[in-house]
């Protein structure tokens, strides 16, 4: 952080002279905002489809110009996609015979394998100047005026590295990530994706499918004005955006499926355990999970 | 509440003279603490096997001295009882041949048909001097320093009168509650049992079930590191009491399994379209979730 802070002195050249930011809302707003925050960008253009945003993003200075997908990939040193998982790869297509030899481009996707899969189709022999990523960083509100130059401090950030990456690539990503705040750590995509699935994901199907359950009830307002604190809590995340998390679901399918399957197989043997009135069994699956919860974060929850 | 404060004065009879709690943790502490200090009752006897806690809760001021289950019978007006759902039948059996005619019990267990039928089995043809009881609030202390005369303020309190209950027992409980601050409602114990299945025990069964699967992955430990708010948020009731909840699970065992049911079926719809790929459907059914948990106290949340 203190070269990051050096670095903006008016004499020194910014480590992104360039950055391009498609999508400038939560994640690419934050990102440019914080990186600019940090001295550790000159210019920022601003990619996307609604002009509407991308004028919101100017008049907040996270950008200081739009721009097309070929524009960025002819002018940027660094270029963050922070677009919905399902749109990269078109996205991508557009730039490919754009890009300079050395622009490096990277993500903030949810899910890694996919992204990677679009990212090798749409830029074929130039895959080595994408590096995927992702921010663990809450998503509850969306658009420009949500950027926050502080949302990635303190942070996670997991890089999944394709082999085809060098490392100066590798270097200018992860830097932009520290001067942001964040802690950057690498990842296999599939183990990110299995992660990812279980500790973010599958809660919010969880909560979502509950939700749904409750609120079809033939006595849901009964239900709803006697819920407390303990359902406010375990359906937060089901308030999320349904298109970006179906979007979500499909980009992991295969991850989830196998989550899925891991969750049901304790449900199953809770299930079990009450109809039998075995106790000692419902207890034994409390207590792990009690005693999980307690222990995580203790420092600091 | 303005007559309540009224009744402070030293020349007026309380509403209840005397009043005996069993059980001085969170639930009967605070009953005493919040009747005290709305001048609703004179003196408090507080029964248990703890004589720690007795001892503690005497210290704290909620009761005024320890007593047996025989003679809190014999010299309460109102015995509020706030044991474990298990273990009501054996004290209700150890009170009733020393119960003056007038006396009221209730309750504040979790369950209420279970608890009915408990008291039947132990109170025989005095069963119309128990009104059940459950005042909906948080559970996550425990203890005679847990107590707190504001913890049922603008708290839902549900009353499952029966058919044997007179109008004097069931005002004179209803009474107490208001002079808690709480807002009384009366349900059918089993409408009661179905929803709290619903939206307190359900939520429960499903965070720890989530939590004891993930803690119980081989790669346990990168899930925990790399889990945020909305884990943090979807798990915390999963810290909860396990003894506490197996007794509630067992407790309500029948209304658990039939919604478990209906859960399942929300479940297993959604995991079928994400195998099928089928992303309306998928989103149809977060959108339900999202729009439902985005309505629900929208005054408030």
């Amino acid at each position: 952080m203190s070269l990051a802070a050096e670095s903006t002195g008016v004499a020194r050249t910014p480590a992104i002279p360039v950055l391009a930011v498609v999508g400038v809302g939560l994640i690419g707003g934050s990102f440019a905002a914080a990186l600019r925050q940090a001295g550790h960008v000159g210019r920022v253009l601003g990619v996307g489809r609604n002009a509407q945003s991308l004028e919101r993003a100017r008049a907040l200075g996270l950008i200081d110009a739009a721009a097309t997908p070929a524009e960025a990939a002819a002018q940027a040193d660094l270029v963050m996609l922070a677009t919905p998982v399902g749109g990269l790869g078109a996205v991508l297509a557009q730039m490919r015979e754009h890009l300079r030899p050395d622009t490096v481009l990277t993500d903030g996707g949810s899910t890694k394998a996919e992204v990677i899969d679009a990212a090798r189709a749409a830029l074929g022999d130039r895959i080595g100047q994408f590096v995927p990523g992702h921010p663990i960083a809450g998503a509850e509100r969306t658009g420009p005026d949500a950027a926050d130059a502080a949302l990635y401090r303190q942070r996670n950030v997991i890089l999944t590295p394709l082999p085809e990456n060098g490392a100066a690539a590798l270097a200018r990503v992860r830097a932009a990530w520290q001067a942001c705040g964040a802690q950057v750590l690498d990842m296999d995509a599939a183990d990110h994706d299995r992660v990812l699935a279980s500790v973010s994901h599958m809660p919010h199907l969880l909560s979502a499918v509950y939700m749904a359950q409750v609120v079809q009830a033939a006595d849901a307002d009964t239900r709803l004005a006697l819920a407390g604190s303990g359902f406010r809590d375990f359906t937060r995340i089901a308030a999320g955006s349904p298109e970006m998390w179906r979007d979500i679901f499909l980009s992991n399918r295969a991850a989830m499926l196998a989550e899925l399957a891991d969750v049901r197989a304790v449900l199953d043997a809770a299930e079990s355990a009450l109809r039998a009135r075995d106790g000692a069994a419902l207890q034994d699956m409390l207590a792990v999970a009690a005693d999980a919860r307690r222990d995580w974060r203790k420092e600091s929850h």
